[in-house]
């Protein structure tokens, strides 16, 4: 398939504006309705909004957060013949493009949200330099993001203009909320891949050198992202401090516990408590604290192991203290591998693109993303899935204020897309 | 000595307007310029700023808050004239009223400082009905010592105006930084009390019922606030959990372990880690942790003791999980117990001020006054200290964002303060 | 009442026979077996075995332990028609005394066990260099227990010897176990004292200087003595580390939160862990632990307090840890205070014995002593209790290997004994 | 080589006699004795006692213990001619054979030491039933050294007799303490294998199913096993508690934080703390706290990563609680890995020699072994080492108190060995 110039001129742009623009997990309002209407005015099928997201998702921001973002969106610009479809929270687009052939369904998915980070003001930070950093006190593209939602929108167009080309149909998946991996789970639960046979998610850096593609990256760890708070009763701590039911303390005992859940036979597990807030002054008995956790594994039942110990030890550490505890689920991934066949096609297709290192399988253990349930739900019902990574050179790490890509890598992920779909065809056929 | 009823009603006055325009400890920029410029209006001698502050402060805001405070005091209305003595927080003033006759000095302190409280906006309470509520978000007179200004102003008018009636010097001591235990030790440093025969701090409320008043409050603890900070080093609790240095996990084990500082026979004690602060995302490693807490003691030796403890677990937590550790003082109190001669005149004054009842002692426990650093230092040189307690009805408890006294009681002080006055003085005689 | 000197002669051979033949609690078969055969000897009645004893004992030792030191007693001489009702465990003996005259029922109390200690073997200990060191390995009157023995049997003795002075009944308890305060509460439960109107109990030594006789010592400390126990479950610490339940890890974590049971502002309180003993080998995940422990209270609020939190602990440890935890109470005393009038016919009759300095009343805080169960029984039912020390040189503390006591204080505390009973029946009279 | 039948049956009965008279690590005095014994009536080499062991030995029991174990070796029959070169913990014993021809030097080891377990009295246990049971109180093969060290008698005879089929040296090692994995490093450290070219380690059962070999077991973790004693100082819990210091806190809260050394990215760690024991009297604070503990690593790094956590956690507690921390390694081993050429070869000779199925490599990751010293002082000079598993059937597993194996697995290994030192001898050739 050709690739205009054109495109790969608005792809850029797409990426820039959406930089400028960012919008964290569950509030996607303008970037989804911009998606929606450059779809449309494309004659591409859409579902959207709650077509596409179910209604059960996790690390909600709460309704007021909700609704100043969207209002937000309104103002710079988001259309609200789109916007109320995602209003609340169903921040999701899908794409459909129908070939004139039969063949498989395959399904290309792109994740738009960015993070809460303010991002560089430094002026060598080339996003300030060319003017379409972040608007958005506090959120920040630093993930990449950004591009792929451009890459997104480029490669639906390029396959609707090429109809006679697909077999089968294409689904482009813009999943909201990738970090702290929530989003996923919402878009399998409605649905989105259940008829999809092949499936193909992509990140662009994370470390992998510039001109290479690392076609199956595996390894990824199950994960359960977990908030805990404790509710005590507060007492004055000179006068009275028998009264009080010090929640403080009883989060202390639960992160050495927590901390010292056992290692497992069954592979690598991780625990970190990352955040703990804890009382309201120096003189009163603690009556509140709140943890924010995670755990990993290296598949779902390390994982479930612990996340069950840590359950368990809130359990025990409430009653300990005579506290309250309440503990909920902000995000879910799971570990998922490439399949052997989609990572094979998608070798080939690289090596046809004129990548220079092709890299068939890569372990990128240690991290976790909720592409892995679409992966898992897709091969589950006997489809294949895969996990790319696209090389490139980043101006600071991901997550790190001065975050930036160089933007041909887009440019190169089309290209390998798009010859991976004629792989597959091709092989579908043989 | 006669009171008129003009300084009852200005009394009232003076501590409505303080009660609207609360400042926190250090940033009493308003409180005391208004204060220094109405008792030179008088005539009547005043030390101010460094002059009866030592530059030694603990728990001093950060020079951004002082400044943004004192910006405040001065748009709202605080002559500069005597605002700029106080800038940088040293907000003391002291007035020194000389008699006719020669005699003792005798101290009288008030203290002037604000909570960092929202003030109530119930309709019910009476400050928002009458109109006098804050106008400072986040900052609340919810400890009566916008009464305890302006009972020291009016006793400072009344005297001046009776100097005929005075034998020897009366000072009357304007403290700033009550709250948390911080200003008192200042202005001892600085000498306010060097030259001071008899001391007399008095308190509003407490519990104490209307119409009565305890001549002689014991049993303060003593007590030490210490913020306690771990800094270690962040790492991608993911990818490389071993590589961090948690000081999340630091402070836990810190809490566990001061909460666990043995009980001393030698008396009561008392340890709060009233707040914990730590981390920064749930997937890092975290690289910092902040902890609020206090000892206190039935004396210095048992208090001493328990601040050692955790200065001990503090260093060898800090070994423990090679992190580092600073912790600094930032309130200190001493205990304290009034002088049986001085209890003894006091209950005489109240007595003759038609007080109904008339408690000569009553022990305090458990709460902590750095008052007790001017009784230490003026019983140390011979003197005689008091801390007295003027009951009456409250709205709510202290530190309660429903906090209101009942003005009366500021008046029934006025009565007993300058009865003892004379009483002092009639002794003296004897 | 006349003292006979053949009485003073026969008390310290009765001692040094009781000290070199110890038992410890509820395993005292000689020690009762000798004191029972020489009450009847003199026409003493008594009351022995389950007729002084309660079935309900804390802290009993293993059947097997109890076999082998009845088994020693037998072989060491005691006659089994009186050991053979202490037999299991209840080595209680009560004497009864009726007067000639009417009277109130007056008790002495002594008890009678040793500790599990072994004694010096230093020449110079006056025990070995007069031959009547403890020939049981392992078990020394370490606490002065032999000589209150033997106070008591001379008590006895002279009383019987003089009915006709006796005004109403005297009745003297020789009490087991009183180390780890056990054995007293058996005895209130089975009724010794329910009928008894005047309540004497004493020790000699405590720290008290010769020739000294402290007539009322209050400040006992409400205590209960536990054991705790988790068992978990065992598995290969290197190969299956995740099958296992850590009942080590379990109780550490145990220590570490009643070690932070929060103080108590209604006064004094301890608690100590004194001993854990977990684990079975290094590579193994410990699947039991077991805990000795303790708490006290200035009174059985405080004390009741700490009880309760040991046990929420304990419950929410097990849980935390999927551990099964049990705990028994194997002691228990209250606080306890003298009453005022026996405490007065105390000082009046100790002044009359000659001995040098008498003190009314003294505060013996933070030990405890499960005579308060006698003194709380007695005092609710309207009667009158004491606790009186006498004083004595101590070669050694109590508890130590060296401990010894000059043998001079018991004809002392016999001529106060004596004289107080005389003394309580001139008071009822009047 | 043939292997006669009246070697089989001497090797059964060797078996029997060391499973007899169970010695445990570097007390094997009369097995050691009788190994010496039998390999010098057969006209073989022997180094013994300092010659192979050097002074530096982990985990050594006792002087007293050494002393008492040696004594019962002489009373039970061992040559004091030999004996003595084993005194104090010097147990054992390398056979040198000299080939007729030059060749490489080739190294067996046999590992010779009990465990501290009471064997099983049941009727149905085996070494009972037909007499050869421990006649040692708490001592036990209950791991199958005792066929080890008859195997290698075996060989050594065998080897012996065919002097002209041996190529170069061939060397059998007897090697005490291997159970808590302490003797390999005193062997390696003596220079025992400094001249070996091919190094075969073996061990019978481990789970192994009957008539099944495994030429190469890798994976063994690197393990560190450590005593840690804390020593505080004493204290009654109620009258003096804050003049304790607690060695059982200051343990309890050092688990706690080693339970909580993180995971590392670097691979699989362990940690466990196995056993602790503190404290001597429940009224007491506690003065004295042990730990036995030990870590493990998939590799040195990640070993040594554990082992520094642990110490700094050590001494991080001693500075916390005032007390005074020790720590000693009692012992240590290596990860290992099979060489791939020597592996080869005994695939090769295994499968020559009839066994039914033989397994090149098998993962047995979780345990550890100190053979691996050897192997890796061996491959680090350019050698090939292995270690090899014999399948049978057990009675009950390792280190269980019913603990038999099928004797006949000794033959087998017999057969192995003896082929594969000629296919070594045969490949050296080639």
């Amino acid at each position: 398939m050709e690739i205009p110039q054109s495109i790969i001129a608005q792809m850029n742009q797409w990426r820039r504006d959406f930089h400028a623009h960012p919008e964290v997990g569950w509030t996607e309002f303008r970037t989804a309705s911009k998606i929606a209407a450059y779809l449309e005015e494309q004659d591409i099928d859409i579902l959207l909004g709650k077509e596409v997201i179910s209604e059960n998702r996790m690390g909600l921001p709460s309704q007021e957060q909700l609704q100043k973002s969207y209002e937000r969106a309104i103002k710079e610009g988001a259309d609200t013949k789109y916007a109320s479809h995602f209003e609340g929270g169903y921040t999701g687009v899908v794409a459909t493009i129908p070939g004139d052939l039969p063949g498989p369904t395959v399904a290309f998915r792109f994740d738009i949200d960015a993070l809460p980070i303010f991002e560089s003001i430094e002026k060598k930070h080339l996003p300030l330099a060319q003017g379409f950093s972040s608007i958005h006190d506090g959120e920040m593209h630093a993930c990449g993001h950004d591009g792929h939602a451009a890459i997104g929108l480029a490669l639906a167009t390029i396959l609707s203009q090429n109809r006679s080309s697909i077999e089968g149909v294409v689904k482009i998946i813009f999943q909201p909320a990738e970090e702290s991996v929530r989003g996923a789970k919402s878009m399998v639960e409605a649905g989105v891949v259940e008829d999809v046979d092949y499936f193909l998610a992509m990140h662009i850096g994370t470390g992998v050198p510039e001109n290479t593609v690392v076609c199956g990256a595996d390894g990824f760890l199950a994960t359960t992202k977990i908030d805990v708070e404790f509710s005590g009763m507060a007492a004055h701590a000179g006068a009275y401090p028998e009264e009080g039911r010090n929640a403080l303390v009883a989060a202390a005992q639960a992160v050495i516990a927590m901390q010292g859940i056992s290692r497992s036979s069954l592979g690598d597990s991780r625990i970190n408590i990352g955040t703990l807030h804890a009382g309201s002054g120096r003189n009163v008995i603690a009556d509140h604290a709140k943890l924010q956790l995670e755990t990993r594994g290296i598949n779902t039942v390390v994982n479930t192991y612990m996340y069950e110990e840590v359950i368990r030890i809130t359990e025990g550490i409430a009653q300990m203290y005579g506290v309250t505890a309440t503990h909920s689920i902000v995000g879910e991934a799971n570990s998922a591998s490439s399949s052997e066949r989609l990572v094979t096609l998608l070798t080939e297709a690289a090596n046809k693109s004129g990548i220079e290192t092709v890299i068939p399988r890569e372990n990128f253990a240690a991290g976790s993303e909720d592409a892995t349930y679409f992966m898992e739900a897709v091969q589950e019902q006997g489809g294949y899935a895969s996990y790319s990574v696209f090389g490139t050179e980043l101006a600071a790490g991901h997550h790190h204020e001065a975050f930036d890509f160089k933007e041909n890598v887009m440019e190169q992920a089309l290209h390998v897309l798009t010859s991976a779909l004629l792989t597959i065809y091709q092989k579908e056929r043989e």
